[in-house]
């Protein structure tokens, strides 16, 4: 029931960032004329996409790898008019099927592709990113999932930024034991629910901030039965009483070897508090954009490491069979119960198989942009 | 024609501090009654020792490790009378000369003990720093320099602190390569000069930071004389086109791989603009007591570490016969005429072979605590 391209050429409905700025304000929604499918190129539908922090960082103009612009045609919202959009569209991850292949186009990432198959965008110079309804893309910027078994798109549009992420974290920055302690802030976000849940299959303890808010034991104990270990308000954080007694709790007096921060500020640098001597403070966000100062005694006598995260580092190091592997040894948790996908809320772009109005849709991105819940846009 | 001890009781000079707080205020000169040499211990006569960093630090209060309180039998300075003081003797590096063995002593930590034997305290729990003229040691707690050819104690006195600081910061921290660039701040400090002199032998070039002074020109010549490849004003330090000339100056236009502070607050940040990605920023000293303030795409995107450097942590996991290899190069290079000692300038405890009333070296050791340069007690 989904409606098809119009006269060969692909229309579809994209939320385009043309300057950075307040998310709020500068993401447009705009029906775009994406052209006829070339011989060599392939026409992804897409089911679902997320909106994650680093999105919205990235339209805000502080995040540092910036997307290609190019040029749109689209319909003027108001007047109805074709006209030219020079911009990118918003997105770094989503899943999508594929629903037409050209003539002469090759293989994906990872082998044989077919109509049919759920794929996602690997490769993304092209400036076209996940918030939109159809894409034209070279075969080989997509990787298939060859296992749908058990899977749903909500298990998939989240691999490739908050998944991954957190599973390298626990694998790449230190060795970690059995019985280590792990302590992160963001606790609730995407990434952190992950972490919990992988830190828990591997038999690492985590620590858990969180804001204090009104609904904060509803959040916490969401968090326990992920698997945390203890859950702290970032309020009570520097606490020396609650310092030794959630260590003592982990089973960890002599104190963690890593603290995850993607909060920044002086909250952020209580977690050093709970680290052991010689423990790494890894940053990987900065939702307060506060810097985090660090007095000389905790380098020269402390031996704290202080390190940053990205993955947009690891990905550009390993091949896509490597990313492929990680994907579908997380995907083998979600089939076998292992994993639950983190809290999210739709958004949809279309109503009983008819795609919304532009401007309803415009209204929905653009409250998505400051939601409180993880939100993800819903194509079909 | 140095006195000798009375009565068989060891009579000594000492510089004592009883509590922590501003140096010119609470280290106190006292003669002091270190007792009968015990038949297994060892007497040893102090040569030279120097005034650094870390011992005013540890005066302070602002040093980690703390040294032992211990009773010392004093001559009050006033009255003459005898009388008990608890505190420690300042200083932590220094040589001397052994002067009488107790028959049931042992052997120096790095093997055979003679009466005239250099030898440099290596264990130090006792309270007995190297500011004093006499001390009393275990025979294991000493290491004997057991090459004098070409050597003064001028150059065995910054061998424990300054210089191993140096070589090791630059052989342990991040593997480098010929050619690799460092910068530093502090540069004209002890560890600093030792530093770019160990660089010019190893094939590493060296940035050099320094305070922007009326004698500029002439630090800077100073330092460009032992082998600096560029030095720099901290004031000019953040000027991009100070940053671009200097970084291909020194053949790095990529940046430098690490960058070496001891001075902390924003000035030391600036170091960051000189790194190439990837670098580490390491901390070993904070002369101005200022956090390092970190923006988090500091970590994220540039993946800039963060790291401190503690001499004391090499000391206390490697054996004394490790100390006394790497020494023993250092000693080499000095009878080779690759390295020369730094800069320092001498605070007579003794006067053509007779000791200064304990007024006079109270005053000239208050005054060390300030002296613009590099002070040392030249103990005969």
């Amino acid at each position: 029931m989904t409606p098809k391209p119009e006269d060969n050429c692909v229309w579809g409905k994209a939320a385009i960032i043309s300057q950075e700025g307040d998310p709020t304000k500068v993401v447009k929604v705009y029906d775009v004329n994406l052209g006829e499918l070339p011989q060599d190129k392939i026409l992804v539908r897409s089911i679902s996409s997320p909106v994650n922090p680093s999105d919205l960082s990235l339209i805000r103009g502080s995040y540092l790898a910036k997307k290609n612009n190019r040029i749109f045609k689209v319909k003027n919202p108001e007047t109805g008019e074709e006209e030219e959009v020079c911009g990118f569209v918003g997105g770094n991850e989503g899943v999508g099927i594929v629903e037409k292949i050209g003539p002469k186009a090759g293989s994906a990432a990872n082998g044989s592709v077919s109509v049919g198959d759920w794929v996602v965008k690997v490769k993304g110079s092209d400036g076209l990113g996940s918030w939109m309804s159809y894409t034209i893309v070279d075969s080989d910027s997509i990787l298939v999932i060859r296992n749908k078994d058990k899977i749903t798109p909500e298990h998939v549009i989240t691999l490739k930024v908050n998944a991954t992420t957190a599973y390298r974290m626990l694998k790449d920055i230190v060795p970690l034991s059995q019985g280590d302690v792990v302590i992160q802030n963001g606790a609730n976000s995407g990434a952190g629910q992950f972490l919990i849940q992988f830190a828990r299959m591997w038999g690492f303890k985590t620590i858990n901030v969180i804001r204090d808010r009104p609904d904060f034991n509803e959040v916490a104990d969401s968090l326990f039965e992920l698997g945390a270990d203890a859950v702290v308000k970032d309020t009570e954080l520097g606490d020396p009483k609650v310092i030794s007694e959630t260590l003592e709790k982990v089973g960890a007096p002599g104190g963690a070897k890593m603290a995850i921060n993607c909060v920044g500020g002086d909250v952020s640098m209580l977690m050093v508090k709970y680290l052991s001597d010689r423990g790494t403070f890894v940053t990987y966000g900065a939702m307060t954009t506060e810097p985090i100062s660090v007095p000389a005694p905790i380098f020269i006598f402390r031996n704290i490491n202080f390190v940053g995260f990205w993955l947009a580092v690891w990905y550009s190091e390993n091949p896509y069979s490597k990313w492929a592997e990680v994907w579908e040894e997380i995907l083998q948790m979600f089939r076998e119960g292992k994993l639950v996908p983190q809290k999210m809320v739709p958004v949809p772009w279309y109503c009983n198989g008819s795609p919304l109005e532009t401007s309803k849709i415009q209204q929905l991105v653009t409250d998505s942009m400051t939601a409180k819940s993880k939100v993800y846009f819903k194509f079909d």
